[in-house]
């Protein structure tokens, strides 16, 4: 099989390099700087000088990799299309990339499927935010169409007064934006589904995601999440159908949110590995960088389910800057069964991803426990 | 922490990096000739044009990585004391790896050791070994001292009108040759050692070893060996024992022959992550390559027992030349808890070790039985 292409160089195209060798193959990274963590890993990469449209840097990966997958959901989908135009097989696919990458069309494609998401509602400018609240409520959501992540991207209005700066800070009139519902959810969940061209499907457990209040960043993750059988089906098979909704292929991503009623609405997708699953390295079977490589190839999909009792994953997010002190990484690996990643990134900064501690155990809480330990030994 | 220097660019290098590359570090891998294995695996490589005495490379190598290693015990100890003048820190050091890859003088330090070892003795030539044979007696192993492995190097000599011959097909007089004493144990097993700079000990469980009756090549690996305990136990202590009477640092494959009575002694050292415990990637708490990076960078080693009943091996070992069919892989991969290893070589040819299938099972005898019915899919 030829090498593998990846759109992205950070620590998801890292780990599903790593993931990749194992395989023996090769992995072309493209990214539009040199140097990137995952571009450290391979004898082959490509900078896309002048940003992912560069036609010439198109041009060198579609010769060097037949097939190319995304780690970075922010690369347009006519970037992808132009990779299909130079005879790549691109996975997931451009119009499924494009629908997923717009958060509008994206909520549309999942309330046609008649998945619960919350209601929602597009909105051409301010007045029309106010005349979309009669139906929402208030407190909504106002966010961006593109290029939201991690909490950026949104903005909490919670009446008439807010909205004209809610639409500055998302740089309204130069981004498209939309509404949404305020969903007072109890919990978050997260289900990572890999899903193959044929169909086959590898779904991870349900697990409980817990965001930093301030970052909006991703801070722990437990598995499998704490929730009743019924509970814990309805969200998987809403992750399920919400992939199969937009045709996905590959690693996806699927947020959810809790409601004290205990039902399940499905809040986003990410159309790439995702930092929910990255406990799957050692917590399952296969992980889900394995699996992801394997449905991008029309291999067949490897167990998704956990080989231990439970896991939890600590994120150990930049605190400030400067390289990371040996003695820290020493403290943190010896603390037993817990496993320490880090990702090779050049230079940290507050927030910023910098690793993942994994940690196994009898039940979450105990594992959570050994990630927590670990990583509070390490000062990035 | 800065790279870690690599001496040799095949699997056991590369799966080293993938390791080191899980805590973040940067590999630099050094090989005689472009695009080995794990080479393609970094960005960072320097090619020994000129073979591993070549100055330039020793000195571009010392530039990059303050610490360096070897996968190949061939690289001579002298190569090795040059990059220490060079102000890199060596693991395993010069010194021990010179003892080791001199079986003669690995011999006697396992006998100073008190180490069980087959009598053997030092033949200068074809004489000599006939006086040796009172001793020894027939059949009696002639051996070259140096660069021998998987069987090469080695000749069964069944009595004296054999011994001419045996010295010239060893290569002798412009090799150097030992003789040892014929062992007629009943199976051969395996252990796996990890010694830190100050002196912790991680080792792995002791394995059973089945060998190719023609290729004199490792085949498959089962854990644990089905052994009484105590006998574990000694060849634990005697593999333990081994690396350190040779002062090792690093992971170190002891070698092992169990006798008839059931008493055990050990063959041989290799100073370097072993084939016979390739298993520990997925069977182990921690596996042998992220053990060994721990060692050479003075981390705290982690747990070395199985976190699995038990597991098997079996190496995917050349049979053609040409490469290998997708539809292998893919049916491989349907074999569910077996984990497939390619090492991306180039070429392969027959005899050559291509990579390796791991799986996990109840028993070492379930275990293989998965092992074997992925890996009799693979044709390459």
């Amino acid at each position: 099989m030829g090498p593998l292409g990846i759109l992205g160089g950070g620590q998801l195209g890292r780990m599903t390099l790593q993931a990749a060798s194992a395989l023996g193959l090769d992995v072309v990274i493209a990214e539009r700087f040199p140097d990137s963590p995952a571009a450290r890993l391979t004898s082959q990469s490509i900078v896309f000088e002048t940003g992912w449209d560069d036609a010439a840097a198109l041009d060198r990966l579609a010769k060097l990799a037949p097939v190319v997958t995304l780690e970075n959901e922010f690369v347009d989908w006519r970037v992808l299309q132009a990779l299909e135009e130079r005879g790549v097989r691109v996975l997931p696919s451009p119009s499924c990339v494009g629908v997923v990458q717009d958060k509008l069309l994206q909520k549309q494609a999942l309330a046609r499927a008649e998945l619960p998401v919350p209601m929602f509602c597009e909105v051409a400018d301010p007045a029309g935010l106010i005349g979309a609240a009669q139906e929402l409520g208030w407190p909504l959501m106002l966010k961006a169409r593109r290029d939201g992540y991690d909490g950026r991207g949104n903005v909490l209005v919670h009446d008439a007064s807010e909205v004209e700066a809610a639409f500055a800070k998302l740089g309204w009139p130069g981004r498209e934006l939309f509404a949404e519902a305020f969903v007072d959810f109890e919990r978050e969940l997260a289900s990572l589904v890999v899903r193959g061209t044929d169909g086959q499907v590898a779904q991870y457990p349900v697990v409980e995601t817990i965001q930093d209040p301030n970052l909006h960043i991703c801070r722990e993750v437990l598995a499998p999440a704490d929730l009743p059988d019924d509970v814990a089906q309805n969200a998987a098979a809403i992750a399920r159908g919400a992939v199969e909704a937009v045709g996905g292929v590959g690693a996806f991503g699927a947020e959810l949110f809790l409601l004290p009623d205990r039902q399940v609405c499905i809040n986003e997708l990410a159309p790439r590995p995702h930092n929910s699953a990255h406990y799957t390295i050692e917590a399952c079977w296969s992980s889900q960088f394995d699996n992801h490589v394997r449905a991008v190839f029309g291999l067949p999909l490897g167990d998704a389910s956990l080989r231990a009792p439970a896991a939890a994953m600590v994120n150990l997010l930049g605190t400030r800057s400067g390289p990371l002190a040996n003695e820290d990484l020493a403290a943190a690996l010896a603390e037993p069964h817990a496993y320490v990643h880090l990702y090779g990134k050049a230079a940290n900064r507050p927030g910023r991803k910098m690793g993942h501690v994994t940690a196994l155990g009898a039940s979450p809480a105990e594992a959570l426990a050994r990630a927590r330990a670990a990583a509070a030994r390490i000062h990035i």
